[in-house]
Parts: C-alpha cells; structure tokens; sequence
C-alpha cells in the first residue's frame, strides 16, 4: 500500500498525482491528516482489551503551498488487522449489484458484501438497523459501531451492515476498480444509496419475515451523510435515519472554511490559552531553529527522529506537527483508546500539561512541543524514535476518497492562524480543481452535492437524527439545532467523532449516555409509526 | 423522420428493430397507439381557431404475436408543425447542462432548451410555474398548457419550460444522440430530474429577484410523472407540483396490465354495450371476411382503402384499427380538436352512434365499424381514401420513448378480450426484454423505477397534486385517492387526458373548472407556506 502520500509527503512534488502510480513515493508539501472517522473500541470492563487493535481509519488533507490541493474527509484502515469484537458475530453476505444504476451500457454487476447479525431479530416484521458503509472495509464499521451491537436487543433488531462500493472487497472491477476514470466512474454517492436501496428490497424480498420489516439507516462520518440522504432519497425503504457527526453542510458557500481548524484549536484552547498559543507560535520557532545545520541537528536529536531531518523535509515536518493536533482532536475521546498510536483518556487534557508556557523562545518551546507530541506518539514509552512517516496507516480507501473528494465531495478548508493555530492557507478551488484534473482527469462539480442533497434547504424531510459532539472538528459542518421536530439534532458537548455510535461504557460523559437513549427513543417511534401505517 | 414503425407495421418483422436504422420501414405484428400525452389547443371562442393545427402526440404500442414486445407511453408530436397559440409569447433559452450528472467520465455538455414568459410575473419573489418537459418538443407543451397560461397573472407567476434531453432540440449528441447506446445511455429520467434541478439553480441565480421565488412543478402524462417525482427527490427546489394524467403506478406489480385497455373499453361501453361488443366482435369477423380474395377486396372497397388490402396486411389491420379506438379514448374531450384527425366533440359518443347493433353478421358489422372509423378519419368529410399507415405521425421523439420503455419506464400492458374489447394479448416481459436487448442492447430493469421512486410507498412526501380524468385510460395506472392531506387526488369524472392542463373553454364540464379551481387553491397554499419558511 502506498502510505507515503498520506504521512509523508516530499515538498516538491504533488500530492495527488503520486495516486496514479498507486505503489510510487507520495509527495505533497504539506499532509494534513482531517480526521479519524470512525475510531477502535475501547478498553473497557464489559469488551475484552484484546479489542484495543491497530485499527485505524485516517482523514487526510494535502495542502500545496501554491496550487493548493485540498482533499478532505478520508478514512482509512487496515483491514486486514480488523479484529472481531468480543460477542460480535455475523454472516458475510454477497449481492450483485448493478455497476451503473444510472445508465444501460454498462450492464455488468459485481459482489456487494454485507453483513448480517439477527440474533435478536424479532422475526416477521422486526425492525432492521441498517449501517450505510462509508469508505472503508465494512468489517471494521461493523466491530467498531457498538451502538448497534448494544441495542440490538432491546429493539428487537436484526444488524445489517452494508459495504460501500469500491471500498473493502466490494470492488466494481476488483483489482481494476481504481485503474483509471473510466472504471472509478461509478463511484458516486448515488450510486452507493442505490446499492443501499436495490439491497434493502432485496433482503425484504428474501429474508422470511422480513418483507415488512422498518429500515432504519445508521452511519458515522460519511457514513452519516449517507444515513441522512438515504432518508431523503428513498423514504420508502428507511422509516428514517441516525446521522451520527455527518458534516452534510461542509460545502461550499454553507459553512465557514476555517471552521474545522478552529474547532480543533478550542479542543486545544480549553485546556489553557498557552496550549494553542504554543502550538501556533512553534511553526516559526520551526522556521528558525531549522533554518542553520545546527538547529536541524538540534530539532532531530530533541524529537528523536528516526531519521535526521534536512532542510528540504521541514514542510512535512510541519504537515506531521499539524496532522497529529488535528488527530488529537478527532480522537479525543473520554477512555483510553489505541488509534494511531495508544492514547490516554482525554489526550488532548496531557497533551496541553506539557504546553502551558507560549512565551518560551524557539528551542524551550520546541522541546515542550516535543514533550506534547510524545503523548501521542509514544504514550506507551515503546516508541525508539519518531518516524514523521508514521502518523497514518491506510489501504485502498484513500484512494477512493480522493477521488469522492475531487468529483462531488467538494469540502473548502482552510486556515488563516488567527482565528485557528495553524499557518494560513487559503481556499483555492481553482488550484484544487486543476490538481484533480492531474490525478484523476476530472474537474470537481463543486454544486452538485448541494444541488443533489438540498444543502440547508431541507426541511421538508422528515425522521433524521443529527448527533455532533462538539469536540469534533466535523461539527462545523453538521446540523447543531433542530430543524422541525422530526429533523431532530442532538448535541453532545464532551463528545468527539460520533462518539454516540460505540459501545457503551463506564467513562462515557452522561451527555453521551443521554444522547444514546434518546436516539433509541426516535427509533422506536419511527418503527412505531411505520407499524401504524401498514 | 421514420414514422412507419409506428403506424404501418408489416407482420413479419420486429417493431423496435427498426429503430436501429431510423430511417427504414418498421415492423411489428401489432402497433396499438397507446395514449395521447397532450392534445392540441380546442377552438374556443377566446382562443383562435387557428390554433387548431395537425400538432400530435402518439403514444404507441407494440405487440408482437409470439414475442409480445411492448412498448409503452410514447409521444410524438410534429415539432415543425407546432404553431404559437394566441397570446402566447415566450424567450427561448439555452442552457449548459451537463450530458452526465452521476458520472465524471463524460464531462461534456449540451444546450437545453427551456422557454420563459414574464409577463406576469411579480418580481423579487414571484412564483415560478416550471413545466418538466416529457418526451417531445417543448414548444409544443408550451403551447399546450393552456392551464399554465391562464393562470399566470392571477399567480403573479413566471412560466418556464424546460424541454427533456434527447427530445426536441435539446439534443446530447446533436443528430448523434440516437446512433448508439453509448450516445442514448445519458436518456434516463434521473438525468432530465437533474436537468431540471440544475436549471432552477440557475434560473434562482442568474434571473434578478428570483432567488427566493418558490418553484412549483408542473407537468402531465410522463411530464406529471416527472413533475410528481421532482417534489419527491428535490422537495428542496421546488415546493409542490400539480402531476396530470401521471400514471406513476403503471409499473409491474403496481396495476393490472389489463386495466389501461379496461378503461378503453368502458369508455365506449358508456355510450351503449353494443358500441365495445361491436368493436369486440369485429376482429373475428375481420379474420372471416378477410380469408378469402373476395373479402379482402370487399374489406378494401368498404373502408375506402388507399390501397387494396392484402392478407399479410391483415394483423396490421386489426393495428390500425385498434390504435384507433386507444385514440379516441385518449383524445375523448368536450370540444371539437384537431389531432390526428379533427375530430367532433366527445368523438366516441359519436362513433357509437354508428355500433348500435353487435349482432350483425360479419359484413354489415364491419360495415358499422367502417362508419365508425371514418369519424376519426373522416369527420370534415374531405379523405378520399383511408390509409392506414396514417394514423399518426412522429417525429424522434417516439425513437427516445422506446429506450426508456426499454429501460426504466416498463410499463405491463395486456388485453384478455372479456374484460376489454380487443383481442388477448398477454403481457410477456421475457419477450419484450428480448426484443429490447435485440433493438438497443438493453435490458429493462423492470423494478429500477419502483426502487428509485417508491411505488405505493409515497406516504413521507408532500405537496402533490395528482389529477386524473376518468375517461383517460392512463388513470388506471394513476393516483386516484388522496394519500394524505398534502398528496392530494383530484379525480375529473368527465376527464381525458389531462384536461385540466389545457386552456379554459366555455366547453369544459364543470368538473374540470372544479380541478383548476383547486389546484390553484393548493399552489397558492405551497406559495404560501414557502414565504412563511423564508
């Protein structure tokens, strides 16, 4: 797999263009990790420890200095780590699926996976809990969304999980899928709903009992944006939808570019103004110290680089700086976890003990720089050295998720170190746009996803929860207040990406715990409400 | 223009296979016309009788005797026939759509033609009466609404009209948008859907003071089916639409195939039982009189054939015949019309004036039927002979109905000559999916539009009107009760095709004043309400 582009991406070249030789070096000047999308389980007293894996799923984001090259929400894993939760069992499913929904020429299917649990299925007519995968293996959004694994039972409800196409083993012409434009072009939001709506029907078509079962949509991230369309879309096949942290308003025009940045800035500003200050000033104290022999020497030994820094490294040097606060922030969670890297409960609470003095000069501010970094590189005092290479594991689905990025899933970010702790980079649709052009020999629609999905326009829909914790970066994007009373939005103030969507635990913040019954409690009316129709 | 396929189908040959050399003779045991979409302006004394012209819209159905190829809606007109009603005046426009809105490979685009009046229009914030164009010419629905026109000024409205890709001059591939599958692969009713949205986009953006105008959908026959599921995928674009004569429901397992041809029956069965037994008695005695050289000769003297008839003409005949009695069940209307042929005002009580008698032995049936006929053919009394390769005419649009009833659009059809009065013809989809794959290389995805447009499952949406004439044979596949307090039915007991559309006349029965009358009263409700969300 070519990880390169993602973690450590040379100044010179471009960050894109490394897709089409997907196994080549990668190369952008600045890589920007956005955000976790969905995070491994917990250690906690009820899930066996061994869950704690290497899972991980990395949101990159690849700045150019000049062209500046943007691509946004990406989620990776490793599927081939993807452990099994404890007491989670299902049965791996395949569907023929047309590859264009929306056109007759090309005619040919391939395998959707999905996974299916009906342990506790009420069998005719109990409700199904539909997971609309997101970009990534379907397995690891299957061990990693609790929330349905814990109410499962109580709702009576069978579990399905539902791969997004071209992600996983879900490939439309399998090792071919990301060969070229012409076999990448089927992968759409659209034709992902499709697939979700052409499979529901078939499962109520063939699973006995099932024909009038509610469908009730549930994602996280992307995912979570899929939820919410899939009740727009097709209000016919899910009696509605939980859209756990899904920034459906992250385009153009509907939400502040420099948001996502500053949210990730409070995370860190709450734990004292130093801490932000100190990281906002530590990119010129980079700048200085590395600008002689002797500072770089001095910035290798003190982070303990595996490799000596050069000159010509301090661009991603600084990429690998900014990608872990914003990791920090995604993954800022109540309990420790093991992401990236293993993590205390509230990280960024430890990272900020070690950044409460911004009026350091440059190499004492550094080293308290560096302190604050361990925290999340080598919270286990494992770590030899620090690799800036290593922020990210990722496979297939990056590619896949720039590619989204650079068609429909236009998402403007940008920096502007006032207002965020970052240096400023501007929004550059122009540059973005012709870098895609480069990569893939597409040019971004930058509308169309508004035009598709309504933007703020959209309060003719009904039955969808929008659940934010406002520690995540992506609650800029996402839907903070209610629109009607069926277009509900749930707020968790301590929690983080779709925190709502794991398991139960003893740390979890009552505001989360609150919001988990209450999700449970608009399900259980929609399900009510579709029984009183029929 | 190849309009033999349509009118004059030779028995040996396939119908739809000639659509692959357009300009070639066509071919199919039976060519049953299926429906007029819209009809002509009526001279009325407000409007000219000049406006009475040759304009046409067929809608034509193929059987075949053993491969029961059908093809359903199709509407033609004669785009260089369409003459300007009075007092009608719009700006033709051209907009930039792009040929693919779901895929990024094909990033081309084409000019769509949509035409625009003003002159009533209330400006910064009018309304906007947005026509979803069908399977034609747009100038011809624009100058066929009349129902939009009428009521513009009292709705401070601006009209558009917004022609369908792959009709009209609206064309993807200019003169090569027929020449292949690859070129007819954009033709599906999710693009022009998309067409649509984009083009009010732009209108809100680019027209001064339409930003915030509330856009109500407006169409009828497969117009109304577009119109009704632009409110249901793009609720956010426009606030209702008034859905004419749409038979939404006219898919496979959603209505009886045989109920189209039912309702045909019964229109004629009104006017006295003897008029649709004669009509059903007559194949036979048509196969009787037909069997021998002295009967074909009688047959061609008694209907006044153009050219003698030959026994291989016969099952073309028995076409011919019954596109006829589909016609006039179409185009059954208060008011003397010019279609195909001027026709007396409510035409079939006319024609049964003259099947007053079923138990006449073959020739003298047959010569009641002759009579019958030439009220359809003959009514000003100046045919000097019938021909009946002339029961319509077409242009492309027909060839572009046929895909997408080779596509997406499956509509069932079938007669079992007891509960109508033609001969039984089941309704085969392998045989039709056969000769769809043999004409276009497609097959039909007979639940694709069920998936993508929910069926019966419409419940969540709001704010559409669906009107229905009882007379029309397509609201057999239409909605017929209100399925909320915002889907509303409205049923026009002495109603064709809809007639509600059309320009107010001093012919029309009050049940269709009444329709107009409400359906003002709801959109002006939707306009209501959207200025109360602003």
């Amino acid at each position: 797999m070519d990880r390169a582009c993602l973690s450590v991406p040379p100044r010179s070249t471009r960050c894109l263009r490394a897709l089409r030789c997907s196994l080549s070096r990668v190369t952008c000047d600045r890589s920007l990790p956005l955000s976790f999308f969905l995070i491994p389980c917990p250690m906690t007293p009820q899930r066996a420890p061994s869950i704690r894996g290497v899972l991980v799923v990395l949101l990159l984001f690849c700045f150019l200095n000049v062209q500046a090259l943007k691509s946004q929400l990406l989620s990776r894993l490793s599927a081939a780590n993807a452990p099994v939760a404890n007491g989670v069992s299902y049965v791996t499913k395949y569907f023929d699926q047309k590859i264009d929904h929306f056109g007759f020429l090309e005619d040919g299917t391939f395998k959707q996976r999905y996974l299916v649990n009906d342990d506790h299925w009420h069998q005719i007519g109990g409700p199904i809990l539909f997971y609309t995968g997101n970009e990534g293996d379907i397995t690891w959004f299957c061990n990693n969304t609790g929330f349905m694994w814990d109410v499962a039972e109580e709702l009576g409800a069978m579990l399905v999980f539902a791969e997004h196409r071209y992600y996983g083993e879900s490939l439309p012409f399998g090792k071919e899928s990301y060969s070229s434009l012409k076999h990448l072009n089927y992968l759409t939001s659209e034709q992902a709903l499709a697939d979700f709506a052409v499979l529901i029907l078939h499962l109520k078509a063939t699973v006995p009992g099932a024909t009038k079962s509610p469908v009730v949509a549930i994602g996280g991230s992307y995912g979570g944006m899929l939820s919410a369309w899939m009740r727009m879309k097709y209000p016919h096949l899910v009696v509605g939808a939980l859209a756990a942290s899904a920034p459906i308003w992250q385009f153009t025009n509907m939400t502040s570019c420099g948001v996502f940045y500053k949210i990730v800035t409070n995370d860190f500003t709450r734990h004292g103004l130093d801490c932000s200050v100190s990281i906002r000033k530590s990119w010129s104290s980079v700048d200085n110290v590395s600008s002689t022999d002797d500072g770089l020497t001095w910035l290798s030994n003190e982070f303990s680089m595996c490799s000596p820094l050069k000159k010509q490294d301090m661009q991603m040097f600084k990429a690998w700086l900014q990608e872990t606060w914003v990791n920090l922030a995604m993954v800022n969670y109540p309990y420790e976890a093991n992401f990236l890297q293993p993590l205390p409960r509230w990280p960024i609470q430890v990272v900020c003990t070690h950044l409460r003095n911004a009026s350091l000069p440059d190499r004492l501010l550094l080293q308290a720089i560096s302190h604050a970094v361990r925290v999340y590189y080598n919270y286990t005092g494992e770590a030899a050295c620090l690799d800036i290479s290593q922020t990210a594991t990722g496979n297939l689905g990056y590619l896949g998720w720039y590619y989204q990025a650079c068609t429909e899933m236009v998402m403007p970010m940008c920096t502007d170190g006032v207002q965020d702790m970052f240096e400023p980079q501007p929004w550059d649709f122009q540059a973005f746009s012709e870098e895609c052009y480069k990569q893939f020999g597409v040019r971004p629609r930058i509308d169309w996803a508004i035009t598709m999905y309504g933007g703020k326009q959209i309060h003719s829909h009904s039955n969808i929860i929008f659940s934010n914790g406002k520690l995540d970066p992506w609650s800029g994007g996402g839907v903070m207040e209610s629109l009607t009373s069926s277009l509900v939005a749930i707020v968790i103030p301590d929690g983080a990406h779709h925190l709502d969507l794991r398991y139960n635990t003893n740390y979890d913040p009552s505001s989360v715990l609150h919001a988990r019954a209450l999700e449970v409690k608009y399900i259980q009316q929609w399900i009510k409400e579709a029984a009183e129709m029929t």
